[in-house]
Parts: structure tokens; sequence; C-alpha cells
């Protein structure tokens, strides 16, 4: 009898439970589409402070500007927490060209970030081809060493997610040059990481490990296609290019941290967040200022709704992401070493495009937990769902047993900006940028709710 | 011991023939993901050719500039259809402002499709702003009479998807004129469909029905809000605005038709379309370059892969959606006369965006079929399928029983370009727009080999 009465009641309360859930949901998307201050914060930080590579005055300024922000929303505790990051300079700007019947060529060019300079004058040689690191091989010393290692494989237009498709040529960027080096090449450029053809060099992470130290640089994607054209009739073209960037010594920085503390259990920690440091070409809108614009406007919509979390939810701006991650990791070292009890992180690091899901870093339990919001967000357009992967920033908290949760938004348009001197303000629409932060509001509910 | 034979052997050949279809739909994707034409196209339509409405020349060089890319493709059948339709004129620039402080503060206008012209030297008086058709009746005759009525209704924020938010705000557009004219008004302006607040009029269509003829326009969002903020402080504003469009003799136009003839059962039809016509102030980029270019692109990826289709794939170019719909009524009135039996009709109307479903007008058994596919369609980002509203053009196809399916990408940007000048073709990212084209091929592949 209890039992069946149980039965019976149960579903009821479930029902009411996520009628509520959902009234309160409506309201978070309503309060950030029609008063949220996303938008205007990050044209703030776009347009007025703009590129922020770690150790730059723009990053300095970042810092300030954010903690400011956060402060005059009365978040509960705004502070800063102390960061020592890479600090590597692009120097003056960068020029390329290849020969092609007695003509020069120009390229649209960018150092990859953390790369050597090439000599004062310049770096000119015989570029050669390849398409991936086995092909490399297969050439060896005998047909690289002394030239120039073009690589050219495109990222794939037929992966649905550009995420995957990025993952698939990507290495070119990452190890190109010390796979070169190790065949005597003598300096490498890259086809950007770019799905569109056009004139934009996207810069980016590479790293030295073994081989010599070359120079290497992206060149934009229309530039690889003629290049290779022309390397069809002419292999033994002549490839130009010079960039005086250098890495300094580490710089003192800071990840932007601000929360309202639980009223129930206040030791347990919701984060949510974004990366405050952008590559030097651009703007840094969507990458990741919409991010970081978008976790503060998750708890001032909190905070205008007068909702008082049972947990404490902590946005953190993580610094570095792009060229260390010293902030994510200094943020789980000492999250570590307090033994803070990070239940959920959530980062934006996908663009501030329009909201499509969460991927989920977890055990098959957490998983579960959060597939079964779906029908409260997909409402919402938020249908993927599950696992998936989460976020760089928040990734180290994983040693912590927190689980990790990446929003999700429409990967289509994303890497047409990203790392480029394209990715700015105006590429931004309100309208998306607020879904994702609404999106992300009400997970941060749902989950401050659970149990 | 038949019956369980076929219990058994059912789910069996039901997944052989998902995984076929699945297989077949990848093909799809991979065919207009690398090697679509759909963006090469639809530059040209934007860039060369431009403004398309009803009667003008870029109208008539639309329709022969996509029959000769239909012929390019070597599809069965290529043709146009005769269609009657309104010729509206926008005439020389509009021009308009409001005298605040002595000064003049100059206002983005457009005339609305439709309107009458103001008269020669333009239309000066007092301005009144009001929210709806109530409000506008409680002032009634005394205090409407020999004014300019500004409908300042926004579009509302919160509705998540923008085509709600349009539906809640277009009765300014089309019926604000007739209605101030029955208490006496001289003119109309109204608030742009717009969800940003930006500088550009968007154009529509109007209609008079009683009461008299007034010139209506649009102006654009910054400007009627910088108007209603004058309001407030300056209740007796003069506005001025000049503009001297008309209507001129119905014009001869033409619906651009191809086809693959069905190799089993060819007397049924499968449309997919879109409509050619524009308003005259953009290229008509979102407002249907994209879907006119998404639907060669069906038939173009069909038949690149090889596909020979069991019923007849007909691709229809509709003139006059805008201010009109003749080619969407002849187009139903010809296929009811000949008897024609086609069984599905999908529109993309909505703009180039990423997919996100479709939308179906039918009976519970016609929906439920099409819902039936998520399983197949999901992958590709396309979860909201179900009832919906279909598209202008294919609507009068319901009278034939036809089933109507509007394709329904992202909605977050549409009523940013809708009906304005900025609807240009650089606001199209590739990607959403071969996304959407595989999408349609997909659905119109699946709903060929339905039953």
């Amino acid at each position: 009898m209890l039992k069946a009465l149980f039965l019976v009641l149960l579903p009821t309360v479930m029902v009411f439970a996520q009628n509520q859930d959902s009234i309160f949901i409506k309201k978070i998307y309503d309060e950030t589409l029609a008063k949220g201050e996303a938008y205007d914060n990050l044209r703030v930080l776009c347009k007025s402070i703009g590129p922020r590579l770690s150790g730059s005055t723009g990053a300095k300024k970042a810092v300030e500007y954010t903690k400011k922000v956060m402060e005059s929303y009365g978040f509960d505790k705004v502070f800063l927490q102390d960061v020592t990051v890479p600090h590597w300079t692009r120097g003056s700007k960068e020029e390329a060209y290849f020969i092609k019947d007695g003509k020069k060529i120009n390229v649209p060019i960018a150092a990859l970030g953390g790369s050597v300079a090439s000599s004062k004058s310049g770096l000119m040689a015989e570029v050669i081809e390849v398409q991936n690191f086995k092909e490399l091989k297969d050439l060896g010393e005998q047909k690289i060493k002394g030239k120039i290692v073009f690589f050219n494989r495109p990222m794939d237009p037929t992966k649905i997610n550009t995420f995957e498709a990025y993952g698939g040529a990507v290495d070119q960027r990452g190890g190109g040059a010390s796979q070169a080096a190790q065949y005597g090449a003598v300096g490498v450029i890259v086809r950007s990481m770019n799905l569109r053809n056009d004139d934009f060099p996207h810069t980016g992470s590479m790293r030295y490990a073994g081989g010599g130290m070359i120079p290497a640089a992206a060149i934009s994607t229309n530039a690889a296609n003629e290049l290779s054209r022309t390397l069809k009739s002419h292999p033994r073209t002549q490839f130009y290019f010079k960039q005086n960037c250098q890495t300094l010594a580490d710089a003192p920085s800071h990840n932007v941290i601000g929360e309202i503390i639980g009223s129930e259990k206040p030791e347990e920690i919701i984060v949510v967040g974004g990366h405050l440091d952008s590559w030097d070409l651009a703007e840094g809108a969507h990458d990741d200022g919409t991010g970081c614009m978008q976790s503060i406007e998750v708890l001032r919509t909190l905070k205008a709704l007068g909702y008082k979390p049972k947990r404490t939810i902590r946005v953190v701006m993580f610094m570095n992401e792009e060229n260390g991650l010293k902030g994510g990791t200094t943020y789980a070292d000492v999250a570590e070493k307090k033994k803070e009890k990070h239940l959920y992180a959530i980062e934006s690091d996908s663009g501030g495009f329009t909201p499509r899901g969460f991927g989920i870093v977890g055990n098959d339990n957490q998983v579960n937990a959060l597939t079964a919001f779906k029908p409260l967000l997909s409402p919402y357009g938020l249908h993927e769902i599950g696992r998936g992967s989460g976020g760089a920033d928040i990734g180290p908290l994983a040693k912590t047993g927190t689980v990790i949760i990446g929003f999700k938004p429409d990967s289509q348009r994303y890497f047409d900006y990203h790392h480029a001197s394209n990715d700015t303000f105006e590429t931004v629409n309100k309208r998306e940028l607020e879904l994702g932060a609404a999106s992300m509001a009400a997970l941060v509910y749902l989950l401050d709710n659970l149990n």
C-alpha cells in the first residue's frame, strides 16, 4: 500500500519539480535576452582593450576590467589568483613571399606562437609541400635538408563538427617544426587551420620537442592554395619569410574570480568560466571574450533574479589558455591543495554561437544525471547533451573529481575567425551570445539543485 | 510460425535499411560539403544580379540565370512556368527627418512594399507613437487625425524562435496604414522588424484594406528609439518623409522549374524550392537566394552521386513570394488542374543558417512518418523535426493533399538582415548554406524511398 502510494506520488512530485524548474529556466532566458549585459561588456573588452596575449598590457587591462565589472555587480567575493605565465611577443610585422616567374607573390603570414625568429634579414629557401608526417618521413633528410617545409593538409570539410576537422589537421601546426627539423629543414610554413579560402593567417601554439628550433609560421588558405598550384608547375620555387618574435622571461599575471556564496552548502563549488587571454592578432571576440562575458552574465542573471544558490557559484576567467594553460593548471593545483570541493566546472571556449548542448566528462552516473535535463533544455535548442569534451582550462580540475562540462555552441563558423585578425566583436551576434549565457545559467541552476 | 519469423526478420530488415540509408545520407553530406556549388552560384545571383523584386530587370535576369545553371547540370527537364506578378517600384531614394530643438534629425527610412507615394514635396505632420491597434483605437480620431502614426512595438526578444517574435509584431507593418487611416492619419511609420538596434530600415509588404491609402514606411530601430525618446520630452514633434514609389501594371514573369524524372513512379512528385524574387533594397542573400541555390544543389548532389530517384524530384524557384505569392498560387493551381500528384513539398525560406530541423504541415500519420527519420538526421544537427510551419510558396499545394515541409535553420540571425540592404552574400556562411542543402537532399532521399 505504501509502496503503491509512493509510486503514485513520485511522478507527481517529479512533475511538480520539473514544472518549477521549467518556470525558473524561462525566467533566466527572459532576463538574459531582455536585459543581458554580456554584449556591451564584450564590446569594451574587444574594442577598448583588444588583444590580450599572456604577459601583454592588454592582458593586464583585461584582468583589471573584468574584476571591476564583477565588483560593480556586487558579487559576494571578487579576487585575483596569481598565475605565472609565458611571455611571447610577435615583434614587428612579418613579411613573406614566394618567387614565381621572377615576380614576388606576397603571402599573408603570421608566426606561430612560441616560434623562434628567423635571422634578421629573413629566411630564403626552396619550399617543399607535404601533407603529413608520414610523407615527411618518406622524403627524409635527402629531400628535406636545407628546405622550408610547407604543411598543406586542409581541415576535412566533411566533418560535421568542425572541431573534429581541426583535431585532424592541427598536428601540422603544433608539431610540424620539430618533425621537419629532424630532417634538416630550415623553416616551416603551415596552411592556416581554417575551412574557408581567404586571406587571413591563423596563428596558434606550436612546441619544440627535439630537433632544432626552426622558425614556423601560418600562411592564409588562399596563399596555401596558390603556393601549392605553383609548386606543381615550379617545383623548385623559393620561399622567403621574416619574423622577429621572441620568448621573454615568464611574467606575473592572474586568474580573475568572482563568486556568490552558497546558502546551504557553501563549501561545494560550481565553476563557470572561459579564458581571458587571447592571441595577439585579434580582439579575441569568439576566442574567448564571449566565454568570459557569458560566464559573468551567468552570475549577473542569477543575482538579478534574486536567486540564492545552495552551493557556491564561481566565475573563473582563466589566464593563458592559448600558450601554456598556466591559469587552468594553477587553479586546479590550488583547489587540490586547499581541498576545495568542486562538484562541476563548465567552460565556454568554443565561440559565442547559437547553443547546441553540453559535452560532459565524467562517469556514467554523472553523464546520465545531466542527460536527464534534456526535456528541460531542449526547448532552448540544447539537444546535444552527452559524453563529450569539456574545456582546456577546466580539464585539470578532473583530478579533484570534478565533473567537467563543455558548453557546445554550433561549430560551423568558429574556424573562420579562430586565432586570426578577423576574430572581432562585429562577428558576434548579440542573441547567440546571450542564449549561450542563459544556457549556462540554466545548467548551473539545475546542477545547484541536484540531490 | 510464419508470423514469428516475420517478427524476427522485420527488425533485421529495418536495421539493414536504416544502415543503407545512413550510408547514403553520409555520401550526400560529403558531396555537398566537399564539392558543393551552391555558394558560388549564390555569389553570382547576389553580386552579378542583385535585387530582384517581381517585375524588375533583376528578377528577369535571375530567371534566365537559374534556368541556365540547371541546364548546365543536365537535369532531365528545365522549364519556365508563366506567372503574372504585381509590379511595384520604389522610385528615387526616400528622405525622412524629424525636428528636435530646431534641428533636423535624419532618419533611415524605406517605403513599405505596396505603399503609395507621399506628395511630391513630401509629408510633414505631428507624429504620435502607439504600440498596437488597441492603443490606436483608444486614442481615436480626435488624437490621430492629421497626424503621422508611429508604430513602435518591438519584436519580443524573449522568444527563442525569432519567427515568433516577428509574428507578434508584423501586424504593424502589414496593417498599420489601413488601421491608422480609419482615424484620419495622414501617414504611417513603423519600427523595423529587427531585433538589433542598428541603422537599417527593413521594408516588407503592407496592404490597404479599407480606410484611405496613406503612405507607409519603415524606419530603423535606432531611429525608432531616438524618436520615441524625443517624443517623451517633445510630444508635438514634427516628422517629415518623402517617397515616390508606385504600383505599375502587372508584369509577366516565371517560376523556374527543373526536375529529375522518377524511374519507378514518375507521376509522383517531390518538390524542393525557394523563392527567386527578393526585395529591392538588397541582394536577397538569405531571403531567399540561399533557398533557391540550396534547392538546385539538392538535385545537383543527387545526380552527382548517380542516384536514380523512384519519384520525380522537382526544383521550383517561385516568383513573387514577397509581394503577392503569385508564383506559389499559380504553381498550385496548375498542379491541381493537371491533376499532378505532389506527395511532398519542401521549402527553404528561413535563411541559409545552420540547420535545426524541419517543420511539417500534415496529418498525424504524415508527421509521424517524418519524425521517424530523427535517428538518421540528428547526427547532422537536425533535432527539431515535427509539426510546424511549412513555407509560403508551397502552402497553396496543401489543397492537393501535399505534405508541406519547411526547412528550419537556426533563426537567431535572420531578422538582422531580413528585407534590408545588409542582406548580402557576405553574411552567408558557406558551410551553413551547404549543410542546409545536404539536409534537404537527405530528406528528399528518405521521402523518395518511403513506402
